[in-house]
């Protein structure tokens, strides 16, 4: 470890050599930050507590993040589901199925309970900051993708040529949420079935009006 | 008031005859309850403040209403929209029309604004009675008038046979939460319009697969 350390001295990014290096450290930080949301919950987190939950000090979460909104906020980001390709199984239906799938994973992963947990506690200003992330972050790249799963169908003559007018891509994401909100249901896979079968395909099959 | 009071002592409803009555006051106070959640939201509002707003006393209230959890719940109720007779202008897309007015009108009154500010920000336990209380006396009534819409529409021979089987009376209320809350819509008519006739009226009258 002397050798590293002296090396430190010529090489400043050899400095944490002996420790956990800056990426690392920040991995370990904003795990314990979604740790911390997804248990005690927005209210109940604390600076402190990530930094045990890391095995660090304060001072390393303080220099890299100012304020509990900010460490929450990145914690949020790092954790969000990538939702940037589009299932392509030749078929909506199944293309569907597999983008529903994702979407019920997201929602119940650990970052899905800790978006939760901070939109219901925290005070509608840092809330609008959150709102904003996963609007950004989950509503809006679901929603594309589900709009290029139906533009493909288009293409392919399966379903309506204005399927992807107005509103008919939000009708996933808003029975989603609203069913997990107001019937607590976890989207079990006949659900799911049902969500695709009896309204989307038949939606995006209509003839419109 | 001598009088009123030596006639109160042979007639107990005569107590209140110099002040309001019973009914009345507590009338005052559940409208002076729904104030204070639409200004100052569930944490801000007091059985004091409540008191004041209703211009009578703390015990007048106490009396009547054990907690605050108890006199919220019962102004939220009173409050309620009364949902139970459904639109019949001979057209499913007419009156779903009506429908959807409706809905918009719930949740941009008073106390659909007292409603929000309860659930975002009293506590798990509280918000769980809350909760119950708006599936009670908001959704189940709406989806109640939506299906009965449908079925009237099913009789004509409008749309098709199966159009209120499993998610399909969800869609509304599910639109409707999720644009207001994910998009910050007020669903101005131009988006009730787009709701009714890109969305339902094209799901109504598919073929379901």
């Amino acid at each position: 470890m002397v050798t590293s350390r002296s090396a430190a001295a010529a090489r400043p990014q050899g400095v944490a050599s002996s420790r956990r290096r800056g990426p690392v450290l920040e991995r370990a930080i904003l795990e314990a930050t979604l740790e911390q949301l997804s248990t005690v919950g927005w209210n109940g987190l604390t600076m402190e507590g990530v930094a045990v939950g890391a095995q660090t000090g304060k001072a390393a979460v303080y220099r890299r993040w100012p304020s509990k909104e900010d460490l929450v906020a990145d914690a949020l980001q790092t954790g969000l589901p990538t939702l940037d390709e589009a299932p392509d199984h030749g078929s909506v239906r199944e293309d569907l199925y597999e983008l529903c799938g994702r979407v019920r994973a997201a929602m119940y992963s650990k970052v899905g309970f800790a978006l939760r947990s901070v939109i219901h506690e925290c005070d509608s200003e840092a809330a609008e900051r959150f709102h904003g992330l996963i609007v950004r972050g989950v509503i809006e790249p679901s929603t594309r993708l589900f709009r290029e799963v139906v533009q493909r169908g288009i293409r392919r003559g399966d379903i309506r040529a204005d399927a992807t007018d107005g509103l008919l891509c939000d009708v996933i994401p808003a029975m989603m949420m609203y069913r997990s909100k107001m019937c607590a249901s976890e989207w079990p896979d006949a659900e799911i079935a049902a969500l695709v079968d009896q309204v989307m395909m038949p939606l995006l099959r209509a003839r419109s009006t």
